[in-house]
């Protein structure tokens, strides 16, 4: 193949975005086909897809036609969660090689189907969580992986993103978060955070996750939203009863013994933060202050938060010379203007590079099937007060031999 | 009375300390009794009471004889965490107005014992939890209750603090936290944090604590500092295997449908910090940066971390004119110097008023047991993985309808 020719599949926000900003300027692809189940969105994707090649992609609100098409390689699902599962699996039955967007997963069974249907298949599919693409992220695994924070003991990460708008919306822009806040309790969106604390610990690769406790605080965020904010939203979500709790924890316990804990909290006043943080013997790095602290280096004088912060705040920056990986060092302003500041470009990029090689893909369906376990994991952890669930080893105990595997390639220099 | 004569049991660091820096210099106290099982210990404390006071306490290593004496009041159990219990019981059955220092429980029947002791006694006692007359605290709690933050959702806490070098020379230095870290893995230490969170979401009084469950990570940080240190260690260290998780989360659910997040985290480089932090449906307040975050002040533009931290580091500072509490503003020279920038003073000489004016203690039995029973429900929950355990009621009901009591009045001006 010289390009991907890839095929749509969910043209909301997401989609239609991912089609805009990032693989229309991928030279190594061509989208041939959009799919939505509302067709003015698949005529809008279209006019933008014909606007930029002047070719028009073939368009149904069929997604079972997108996989009988032979001008189609590789399909992106980028639909509402509740389907993720279910397209990406019938897409590797059909040999479409698959990036599945992220999310969460309402069942183990799906977990399990996703995995056996690619062991049955071998169709290549990759998770398409951008965040273990991102430059904190990446410069603290670089650090990690040099040493400089010891022995690795606990993880933390957070998606921390005030969406109350956003799903109080729902209705009028067809988002499948409104239903899912109304009905469900759980982290209903794992992956932004785990995934790359999951890559970081070697999770399915000589380690495992293996038990999960979560708890749930009470709903209070989207009610009083919506008693204040009543005069720009649907009257009839005054009647609502909202399911999910503002702030969701989950602990997550590896069988190497290392801790993680992730925070769901989408529904109270914020500012957006990941708070991806790696704890060792010998220092730590926090993202949302972007603070380095190594035993040796910073000093006792540190002594009292916020004093602290104040004299280490964002001085992860002296490290990015020496140990930030070249993608980041490299980035040219197209990719930085790709999408989330940049890691849109580069899992996209490292998805078209795989496809195309017949490489390994870097984040694979035993991540993807760990990953969105959490989400129904916790839903049932949360309902027995926080009981803890054991996560299954998708990989049937090849984890203890698969070696490790970074997504981009981590030079210390 | 005119003064308070104390007797002080347990003469470590902490009784000594709070008898060199705080009762020396609160007026109505007078320290009549010392008492530790080491007698260089009682020799030191006596000397420095006689040097400020011109007086020679009453000297024993035996505290039942401090019991025994007319001329104390009351006194401070400042021993070891494994006899605090037991000790305050004694003295309480002896109708001494008892001052419990911090730390945690062994087991729930002795929380029971303290609390069916002080019922049948009506001897008061206080939980000399200092950190809930902390700055922050008070200004936080001060703001919850003048509804900036909305409705209180979550809470969380830390006693975050490297003791690795003041744990492994227990041996030398008498402590009683080697021991505890040798054998035990729980929340050993959660009243720091957990204090000034119950007191603000009124627990014991109109709410309470549920249920928890604990994860620790894996014990790394004790020996990687002992081969990286042995040579200004006890040699025997080496062969030590540590229980104690490095990092140990605890999540709280409480009637009242909030949640609370607790982490011990002492045994790995960092510095120190609490992370007391309260999120509501307005905004919230995060000690460790001292930022305060409140919808319709502060805006969209503080969007990625850790810019919206350099934006809104130590703004709380704004905030103190209007509500910090009295106490910290009227602080003389004198509070700030007492220990711990000012918190020991406060919580001594709200103890002496209470004792000396037969008033309620502002931390009481109840609030004692609660928090003190974090420590063995922790322990047993981390056992099985997490499992969640009922948090005892230790009012029998009386939660229900007893009035809120902050431990300071709070002015909203």
């Amino acid at each position: 193949m010289n390009k991907l020719r890839m095929g749509v599949i969910g043209l909301g926000n997401r989609g239609f975005h991912a089609i805009q900003h990032t693989l229309l300027k991928i030279d190594d692809v061509e989208v041939t086909a959009v799919c939505d189940e509302y067709e003015d969105r698949v005529e809008n994707a279209a006019a933008e897809v014909n606007a930029a090649t002047g070719k028009v992609p073939f368009k149904t609100t069929d997604y079972t036609k997108v996989l009988e098409r032979s001008d189609v390689d590789a399909v992106l699902v980028s639909t509402a969660w509740e389907s993720h599962i279910e397209i990406a699996a019938a897409a590797m039955e059909a040999g479409k090689i698959t990036a599945l967007e992220v999310g969460g997963a309402y069942s183990i069974d799906d977990c399990w189907n996703l995995v056996r249907t690619y062991e049955r298949t071998k169709t290549p599919i990759m998770f398409m969580e951008n965040c273990c693409y991102d430059k904190a992220e990446l410069l603290a695994t670089s650090m990690a992986r040099a040493g400089l924070f010891g022995e690795i003991v606990h993880c933390q990460g957070a998606y921390a993103h005030d969406l109350r708008y956003e799903i109080l919306t729902g209705k009028e822009n067809r988002h499948y978060r409104l239903r899912n806040y109304i009905h469900r309790n759980c982290d209903n969106y794992p992956t932004h955070d785990l995934g790359p604390i999951a890559k970081l610990l070697n999770i399915n690769r000589g380690n495992k996750m293996v038990s999960l406790v979560t708890v749930a605080s009470k709903a209070a965020g989207l009610r009083d939203y919506v008693r204040n904010n009543i005069g720009k939203l649907d009257k009839s979500l005054l009647e609502v009863d909202f399911r999910q709790g503002d702030i969701v924890h989950t602990l997550i316990t590896c069988n190497n013994g290392e801790t993680i804990l992730l925070k769901l909290d989408t529904t109270l006043p914020r500012f957006y933060a990941r708070d991806f943080t790696v704890r060792g013997t010998k220092g730590f790095y926090e993202q949302n202050t972007n603070t380095v602290f190594i035993e040796g280096i910073h000093k006792e004088e540190f002594w009292h938060t916020p004093d602290s912060y104040r004299c280490l705040l964002n001085n992860a920056v002296e490290f990015e010379d020496k140990y930030l990986p070249a993608i980041w060092k490299e980035a040219t302003a197209e990719d930085l203007s790709s999408g989330h500041g940049g890691m849109d470009a580069f899992v996209f990029k490292a998805f078209v590079k795989a496809a195309l090689n017949n490489e390994e893909m870097p984040i694979d369906v035993y991540d993807a099937a760990s990953w969105m376990s959490i989400s129904c994991l916790s839903e049932e952890s949360i309902r027995h007060m926080g009981r803890p669930m054991s996560i299954p080893d998708f990989t049937n105990g090849k984890w203890i031999t698969r070696p490790p595997k970074d997504v981009v390639e981590i030079n210390i220099n």
